[in-house]
């Protein structure tokens, strides 16, 4: 489902180096410190060279309006409530979401090293962008990695029509090759974003996304925003399963859950979890690099559909855009970039 | 979409302490030692006295032919492969599925108790029957629970016409009131009994289920039922999710994967995960009931979308079921009841 332009009439081609010597620029003048505006300006880069625009470059703009409002602390650092062996909690301190998530990782990691498993559970924190670039962070130093975020509610509970459950992301990660499988997905079938896109375009979806008014089951975007039902991921399991990790990140945190973020209107301060499981001390670790591979071949022995499907697993696809876009540049809506050159 | 009936032309109802009894005297006929016939039989009765009879007692024939079969050691105990910090690899040593499903969640719950968090791996062990099961037992205790096994292949994977995936079924479980709620899904949207179920009634699903011969989106259980393509849950995001829980597994607990499981025939040695989290230590366990609560409060707020429907959280008709089949008997399609009798 990943392609490489953008949906936009009119693409630039921005350089890795260009982009992020921007975003570099406009945290810099936001009080970040150079160390995290570093840090901050390579995932949004990255986002976007791996073809996740919508959590990258096009999303940097809202970013730095949250900032400005007082959503985001640019200058917080996470700080330790509690550690109980090895699970930890963490109060993110309203900090931005990328940096608390990115330093969650590491604690998580650190842990796992230690005790074969790692948890932190991050309270206060905000919109991590991309669920997977803390999968990719972990898998690539040889951990498995489980995390979640809850949101802010957009998505009606199995039945209901109005608004109760967040989408809340689940990333599932782990090694390979010298890359990684990384599984990051939200609990709604489509985004809203990605519905509008199909929208704007005059298309409809491949698959059925939402319900209309009528309460069917419809391909059509233009139904689907206007009930605004979006479909759960396997009907009442994917509600299910937003709902529990939206418990789960609250309690283990001590945060706040989708129903208490959805008191504001601009969704800040929500829950994580991120689980870190170290694969290097297990006796069986020389041979999971096979293992991993032959489960993979197999998978690719399917026989599709039709002539042009190609079996994928999660991820595969990233390593391709990502060494497009290094070769021609990132594709960025040309008004979004205008708007970037001056903030 | 859980019903109390079982689907027969003839049911009786059987009392839960008449089930137990059979089921003891059939397990004790089979080399097991009285302990383990007594948690064995617990087990298929209350999976059935909970309304899940396609893992209850009309599976339990079935497990028993895998016993005599061999496939099913009744005498093998887990044994621990290594320990390192709060995970642990445990060979299951083909024993059954549910002692040694048990045992893992156990174990993960000792480790938690100390550590925060507990992870089980489990190889060469055998089907749980139902995931939920182990979900009630370490929620009940008190502890959120994660678990998962992998399966033989049943499933295409995303864009495939043949079996390459398992369905893999994965179990979410916090404690409430003095309950649970206790999320336990397969990766496919409907299971084939399901599916068989509805066939025999002549009746469509109530949402697409899987494809025809050609490659729709259907809702009749006959043509998925010819086509052997169920829909993964979520299209291509369940058969992400089913394939990173095989691999997890796999890797995780040094065992075997569904395309080795797949080679045999017969479903036996699966891999398992047991996750489990201790909520006595954290510093805001005094908050935590009143904040599922209040999650669980306001998804029941949610409008309806009609006046019939009712909103509800994963688990809530469990304890229905119970209560109902307490006082009527549980019930038992005549056939397989007889069958039982003759064991």
């Amino acid at each position: 489902m990943i392609s490489n332009m953008n949906n936009s009439v009119e693409n630039v081609f921005i350089s890795q180096d260009q982009m992020k010597t921007e975003f570099l620029r406009i945290l810099l003048s936001l009080d970040f410190s150079a160390l995290k505006a570093e840090k901050c300006a390579e995932i949004f880069t990255v986002n976007s060279m791996e073809g996740v625009y919508t959590h990258g470059v096009n999303r940097f703009p809202g970013f730095v309006n949250n900032i400005k409002e007082g959503y985001i602390s640019s200058d917080a650092d996470p700080t330790l409530v509690q550690r109980t062996g090895s699970l930890e909690q963490w109060d993110g301190n309203s900090g931005p979401g990328p940096l608390n998530a990115l330093f969650a990782t590491d604690r998580a990691m650190e842990m796992a090293e230690k005790n074969g498993i790692g948890m932190v559970a991050l309270a206060n924190t905000n919109h991590w962008m991309r669920g997977g670039t803390y999968g990719w962070q972990a898998a690539r130093k040889g951990f498995v990695f489980i995390g979640w975020t809850n949101t802010t509610a957009n998505m009606p509970s199995w039945g209901a029509i109005d608004y109760r459950q967040g989408n809340n992301p689940l990333v599932i990660a782990l090694p390979f090759e010298n890359e990684a499988i990384v599984l990051d997905f939200a609990m709604t079938q489509f985004s809203y974003g990605k519905m509008e896109s199909y929208k704007r375009e005059g298309k409809k979806l491949p698959y059925p996304g939402g319900f209309d008014k009528d309460g069917k089951l419809t391909t059509d975007p233009v139904d689907i925003i206007e009930t605004q039902r979006a479909l759960p991921i396997g009907y009442w399991k994917g509600a299910g399963l937003s709902l529990l990790l939206d418990i789960m990140a609250t309690i283990l945190s001590g945060g706040l859950s989708t129903h208490e973020i959805s008191k504001d209107k601009v969704e800040h301060n929500v829950s994580q979890v991120f689980i870190a499981i170290n694969l290097k001390n297990l006796k069986n670790f020389p041979a999971i690099d096979t293992s991993v591979h032959q489960i993979i071949e197999d998978l690719q022995k399917s026989e599709p559909e039709n002539a042009t499907t190609k079996i994928r697993y999660p991820g595969e696809n990233v390593v391709q855009i990502r060494n497009m876009n290094l070769k021609n540049g990132i594709p960025v809506n040309i008004d979004i970039w205008k708007q970037i050159l001056t903030l």
